[in-house]
């Protein structure tokens, strides 16, 4: 199953708000009902968005041609498409990516936005292949493994990054058990990725996120896969805070620390995590829980949504085209390419 | 305020279950109110315990003598005090100090149980000036602390451990600011310590578990001050969940890690941490908020209460008599000494 998709006339995705208790599939007609579901992340991650901006603009398109807007209509619909997450940078990326096409009419917009979806199929089978591979080759017999947030499907239109790799191992029956951090405070492990561990039906235990690096202490976890939501030039890696912990006790008890990621999410317009400005969320996510207070009234909090873990850090970064050896010295990029698209904030992707 | 204290002829504490939405105190008048007190963990932490079946024992030899019990229910009512908590040691140890007097009659055991509460009062004092005294040599100007769980006077009878190094410095207006951990999977961060540190006036914020190792590497935290439930004769100290990634930041960001706890916590009949066996609890403290399930049925769950940080990875260790530092090659004991009445299971201490 797909976690965004088209299908005949509309998109078709799974409400991510309503997981895991229930397993809801909307299917989005309008312009509004696309908007409304990415502003009430129905559909979150990275890469999902950006598919959702490229399928929006089909489906705009299409309802264009259906009742006859103008091109002022259909500019400000697809806009507002564009600008429903104002920090997911890949919505926008995933819009602008099917605009040139735009002039070819409605199917010329489609084929355009349904490449952009086999192409995240596809980089997400292959760097799980890639990532799969280097485990393989580092550790014997089947993995014990440990994963924070929901680097998986959900994030993706399906296979996932980091749980890529584990569904490409456990494909070749080479995964033992995961642990999965509870990821506070949004809990995307708790919430999604045991849900996609359970129904590819591999063997996991949710954690709370100050026991990971005690159990890799203890000898429990072979390897730690995560995600990216940015990686600087020389290899430091942005991903949801608690992140650099797990690298910290992993560095130290000498097990691989493997990011998993597309290119796209490699920025050699930054050259260093230092200069990667980490969002800091708003302070309720912390103090309350589901509305309700856990500290006494009045209780600030500090909440970046990120953390960086220094490239030194890293045993490998596999993505679509490479493996990366950063703890090794070789770098991602050299900065020599041109900038980016993206500003140096490291908002917004998977922040929920 | 004192957590628990020996009013007139009752016990009185304060109710932590209500914490921090409400401020009540409990008047103790018999023992069947005691335990129930003790299982609700409407009182707990260690030493608080401790305190709990010494003014216990004192409780009951006045009831024998208003009531007219013989010894034979005088012994069994003392029994179902020790036993209200079978994994607290400290509740139990507090028990048999106070049962040599009670030939004495009633008086003598009161004066027994409030001589270990001064005791008590008095080793958090002096370590919490040890500690301060530490920290302010090693560190120039106010400090900018970081701490974990609840170390505080609510988990002893006032001052607290970790926390009654941060009432120190305080009292010298050395504090610039205090970053909580949560400390999942109980909150005893959220719940207890903040609102420490609100009836105190100290300016602090409360943050994820995951979000500290990050917060330190960024260069917000001057030192990490935790508690412990338990150090070994080599230094290697058994402490809430989540504490080792602190001292794993904290040694690469070059910064003091310091435990603050009295010398009833270290065991020299415990040589080395991986003697130390780790309470495992219970799986639903993590799938579940409040009762209400964070992640699919059925999903399992590790729940370590414990983790062992590294002799090498402490600063200093203070206790009420001296000051320690494994990270320099000390040790708090040989080994040689006699077996402590303790078990190698860092349970129940501070497990709430």
């Amino acid at each position: 199953m797909r976690t965004i998709e088209w299908a005949d006339d509309h998109i078709r995705i799974i409400d991510q708000t309503v997981l895991p208790h229930e397993l809801v599939t909307l299917e989005l007609r309008t312009v509004d009902e696309l908007v409304d579901a990415i502003r009430r992340l129905a559909v979150r991650g990275a890469p999902a968005l950006g598919v959702a901006g490229a399928l929006g603009v089909a489906l705009a398109a299409r309802t264009a041609q259906a009742e006859g807007w103008d091109a002022e209509r259909l500019r400000h619909e697809i806009g507002r498409i564009r600008s429903a997450r104002p920090t997911a940078v890949n919505l926008a990326a995933g819009v602008d990516g099917v605009l040139p096409t735009l002039a070819g009419g409605p199917g010329a917009a489609l084929r355009s936005a349904l490449d952009l979806l086999a192409a995240d199929v596809a980089a997400c089978r292959a760097l799980g292949e890639r990532g799969a591979d280097f485990l393989q080759a580092e550790v014997n017999g089947p993995l014990r493994l440990h994963t924070h947030c929901n680097a998986g499907a959900l994030a993706c239109v399906e296979w996932g990054t980091a749980l890529g790799v584990v569904r490409s191992l456990h494909a070749r029956r080479l995964v033992a058990g995961v642990l999965v951090d509870e990821t506070r405070p949004l809990l995307q492990g708790a919430r999604l990725t045991t849900w996609e561990l359970r129904e590819i039906g591999v063997e996991h235990q949710l954690v709370s996120d100050g026991a990971g690096p005690a159990l890799i202490q203890r000898g429990l976890v072979d390897a730690v896969v995560v995600g990216a939501d940015r990686i600087a030039a020389n290899g430091d890696v942005a991903n949801k805070v608690g992140t650099y912990a797990l690298a910290l006790a992993a560095a130290r008890a000498g097990i691989p620390f493997v990011v998993a990621a597309p290119e796209s999410t490699i920025d050699p317009a930054t050259a260093h995590g230092d200069d990667i400005e980490i969002e800091m969320r708003p302070e309720d996510e912390v103090t309350s829980w589901s509305g309700v207070p856990i500290a006494p009234e009045g209780t600030r909090a500090l909440n970046p949504a990120f953390d960086v873990t220094p490239a030194e850090l890293v045993r490998a970064i596999v993505t679509e085209r490479r493996l990366i050896q950063p703890s090794r010295g070789a770098v991602p990029g050299t900065g020599d390419g041109p900038p980016g698209p993206r500003t140096v904030t490291a908002a917004g992707g998977d922040a929920r």
